[in-house]
């Protein structure tokens, strides 16, 4: 029996998109497709702008086979981060590099409409002043400081963002842009963020963002664990031992965030009569030589490696990245939590596991925002639909 | 242009899997194949032996038209479990139904060699003393009580199986039987099983193995979780508060297995002048109607429902499902259990959350290294690997 092996377009650009080159020959040993078939799907890709002739084509003697690789500059994705008291998006090709960033000092209380209208303006300021045309932009990726469900890219029950409940943010973003909109938590795109910059082979990773609150993205087996509502890798109310007298602003005693995140801290502080006032004043504190300062930042990070350890027994990743402020006090921090992770985990968990402070920084949130973004633009299920969309040849 | 949608045997094998008939327009219409690829992919999966006519097909007027479905007796897998002190065997077709079963007081630490040579003739027994040829099966799954290298079928420094220790399972079996062996840990089948026989359409699940010991296994957005070494789900060694002075197998102090699995409550409740020297014996106690044992054990459930509530917090699941000997308490476990997760998890995690003791009980285990050993035989790419090895028609 003759048996053909055949593929979808978006199923070929899954070969292409891992960056390489590829020659036709290759493509048809990796597919079983016939030559004629992936001449022809090749030139269904060079249409969409996806895939590219690739110029560093090695001569093996004679004619060198023309090679064929990702076009990471035909599109561009916005990614956004908006945070309690600042916004931040980032303009980058579909190798998430950033071609062009803004700031701004916005309040998420302010409402959706309010941060909404930024983002509007700022997605087409971002591009145009690339000089590219909007027709190139091809998804904006979104985080927000609450839980989103991100299957309709609405937020639930945001503690800090009135007036977001539910709201429609893809919804709104669409009357101005006709393109996916991708929404997600702050932790979950910091994790994707970190992921994507510096870390691209590890598929069992979390990230713990401490800063004003403590909270986690957790990725295993290479996918973004969300949970069933959503609410996976909340750490900040996880319950650490020798805190039950000391009250969370959820209304229970002994979270996490009640001893380790930002207030906490600079309360310890002023406590031993040091003058601070927030996370980023205990860190500038750190780094000025304190004492003080640095025994709470240990402290902290005790508290903090207790539910690492827990986690790491749970989850057994092989990175633990820590992001957000209260990384800034480096060191101090995570000999605090390796102190307790190698005390509190088996050794089998442990082996292997690196614990180690965030590469992307303030840049992690826009990169993971893109990233979702990108995800979403190469999927062989978007690359398939955007295919069907093409006029006839 | 004209594109035409492609499809592999192995992925139009996807859709048949889910056991409904589909008529050959329906497949046409999902996949975008033409009848006549179609035609010839239903009928190399026939030649397998894989997928078969369907008889339900009700008439439209006229011929009704013709219905294929999955042929789940084609093929049949054993699914086997191995405890510390008894092994199980099942037999099942292609639904997980079981045919036939086995059972045998054997000691894991009796080696390998021993308890191996049991499978190999357990196997051969199932498949002839139900009249079926040996090469109607197609794989072996099979659960260990320790940690396994999921990718290799070793298991890696289990603590109660002495000569086991990276020694190659699927390799043994292979001796004898030209298949797939599929191996991994024994919590990790049970909530396979648990899934495949009560909870099919829940996709964030944790099955909890109170016994002697106390573990996990953890399925998130659908996927097994394994983590980065594969010792993801250890709950045994988690600190619970309250315990710090007690010593634990492991070395460390406060495990929540030394002071909630079955000798720390035959323990307690012998402290407390009753009789116990087993788990086996508290739940003996319980259904008794002794307020020591029933006190003991709603303590055990407040425990192990810390460690339930931070699990909450960190990976969402929908259900938690409490299984092994202790299970056998029931609401008296539960009500504890549910006390401390109602307490210290987020309402927006909880809303949803059911916690339930297992219904698959003593055969979670085998129906999850059967569904396992499934899992494998009818995944797209074996069934493309089958497909290749047919002789040409």
């Amino acid at each position: 029996m003759c048996f053909t092996h055949l593929v979808r377009t978006g199923e070929l650009f899954d070969l292409l998109r891992d960056g390489r080159p590829w020659t036709r020959a290759q493509l048809a040993d990796a597919t079983g497709l016939a030559r004629s078939t992936i001449a022809a799907r090749i030139d269904t890709l060079i249409r969409l702008g996806l895939v590219a002739p690739y110029g560093g084509a090695r001569s093996t003697g004679g004619r060198p086979p023309a090679l064929f690789a990702l076009n990471p500059t035909a599109k561009l994705v916005v990614g956004v981060d908006i945070g309690a008291t600042h916004a931040r998006a980032a303009l980058t090709d579909l190798n998430g590099s950033i071609l062009a960033e803004a700031d701004a000092q916005l309040k998420v209380a302010d409402g959706p409409d309010r941060v909404l209208t930024w983002v509007v303006d700022t997605v087409r300021e971002l591009v145009t002043s690339s000089n590219r045309p909007l027709a190139d932009l091809a998804a904006i990726g979104i985080g927000l400081p609450g839980p989103v469900e991100h299957s309709t890219g609405r937020p639930i029950n945001p503690p800090i963002m009135p007036g977001w409940d539910r709201y429609d943010v893809p919804g709104h973003l669409q009357q101005a842009y006709a393109l996916p909109v991708l929404v997600d938590n702050d932790v979950n795109i910091m994790a994707l963020g970190e992921r994507r910059a510096h870390l691209r082979d590890v598929d069992d990773l979390v990230l713990i963002k401490v800063a004003t609150g403590i909270g986690a993205g957790i990725v295993s087996g290479g996918v973004l664990q969300r949970g069933a509502q959503g609410t996976a890798g909340d750490l900040g109310h996880v319950r650490v031992p020798g805190a039950d007298d000391v009250l969370c602003r959820c209304g229970n005693t002994g979270c996490l965030e009640a001893v380790a995140a930002g207030p906490a801290l600079a309360a310890a502080v002023r406590a031993q009569g040091e003058d601070a006032e927030t996370g980023g004043d205990v860190v500038e504190l750190v780094r000025g030589g304190s004492l003080v300062a640095m025994s709470v930042v240990r402290q902290a990070g005790r508290d903090i490696g207790e539910v690492v350890a827990t986690l790491t027994n749970l989850i057994n990743p092989s990175v633990v990245v820590i992001g957000g402020q209260l990384a800034g006090a480096g060191e101090h921090l995570l000999a605090g939590i390796r102190e307790s992770v190698y005390q509190r985990s088996l050794p089998l968990a442990t082996e292997h596991l690196r614990i180690v402070t965030s590469r992307a920084g303030r840049e992690a949130a826009v990169l993971g925002a893109s990233a979702l973004a990108i995800e979403h633009v190469l999927s062989p299920e978007a690359v398939e639909a955007a295919s069907e969309a093409l006029p006839a040849s």
